[in-house]
């Protein structure tokens, strides 16, 4: 049961985006750009390193939400979610693929866990600053969100035929919110 | 020296928000609601949340800057601040801000640590649901800037007075970023 009264019966992050629209425009933005903007990181890429810093972190609704996104949009499926949730080092990646996954489990310990040296790996494997930047930065905004969500204990399905369900939603219109919302009442 | 090149010599997270302005609207955007925009905490008391956060994951920029801000616009100036940062359990806050902050440390170790009992002393102590949600968000927020700013390596400068008339700026002129910025070049 979430720690506070939310608005909705929505789970995870949705309820709270509906709880404080003033807070969840800027958040479902950030999330907009970040994993669907334009970029030379495969969207399924993008959504991998949220999928594998949710899970580092046990963020079961985000975990579950996000591999479900990122195996509908990569070729090897939720198979290859599961390997690099389970041992990133040993998956089947492209080798940058792998080094940007390197950079976003050092984030989760901390920025400061992110040395020159996985910087010059990753750029060694064609990374380009860009590339590395937003690594970094989904690592640290789903730090955020995985904080965010369970912080607040907000509610988690066990169905993963719903969170394939919200993915086909994701990937159809994306992370922003419809224009009009009903409102908190405070 | 930071990981990537950047299109400007600004510190911290502000040559990230420059660098690339695309995430750095909805960052800035949800920096301002969250530590300016209306609300019942005062705003030195937010800042002092975010200073504190920012000090348990060791971002010297971060809590160099926040705790400025957070000593310009609380009663007990910088003495205070300083004091929350080395006990905060000890620190002579009002009790609903003592148990805030207790919620933002569990947060910074994960969003699990926050219990219900944590949350169940705040709303004794007269925190509002708004309020819980809030200081859950501000720390969930910080633990994403903090890695932002040392994960790709930004730099810090030394000198205090630096951070305090920056907190001067930003008290007077918000968080979002003037109209208009040069664009990075890729």
């Amino acid at each position: 049961m979430p720690h506070i009264t939310l608005n909705s019966a929505e789970p995870g992050i949705r309820g709270l985006l509906r709880y404080r629209p003033e807070t969840g425009r800027p958040l479902s933005e950030l999330a907009e750009v970040l994993l669907r903007g334009p970029g030379t990181l495969p969207r399924g890429e993008r959504e991998l390193i949220a999928a594998y810093v949710s899970a580092l972190n046990d963020c079961r609704y985000c975990s579950a939400s996000h591999s479900a996104c990122a195996a509908a949009q990569l070729p090897g499926g939720m198979a290859l979610v599961e390997q690099v949730r389970s041992d990133a080092g040993s998956a089947p990646v492209p080798a940058k693929l792998g080094t940007l996954l390197a950079i976003a489990a050092a984030v989760t310990h901390s920025g400061l866990s992110v040395t020159a040296e996985l910087a010059a790996q990753a750029r060694a494997a064609g990374a380009t600053d860009l590339e590395i930047h937003d690594a970094v930065l989904i690592a640290a905004v789903f730090c955020m969100f995985n904080r965010y969500v369970d912080g607040l204990a907000t509610t988690a399905p066990d169905d993963p035929a719903l969170y394939a369900a919200g993915a086909q939603r994701l990937i159809k219109h994306g992370y922003l919110p419809p224009s009009s919302e009903p409102s908190r009442q405070d």
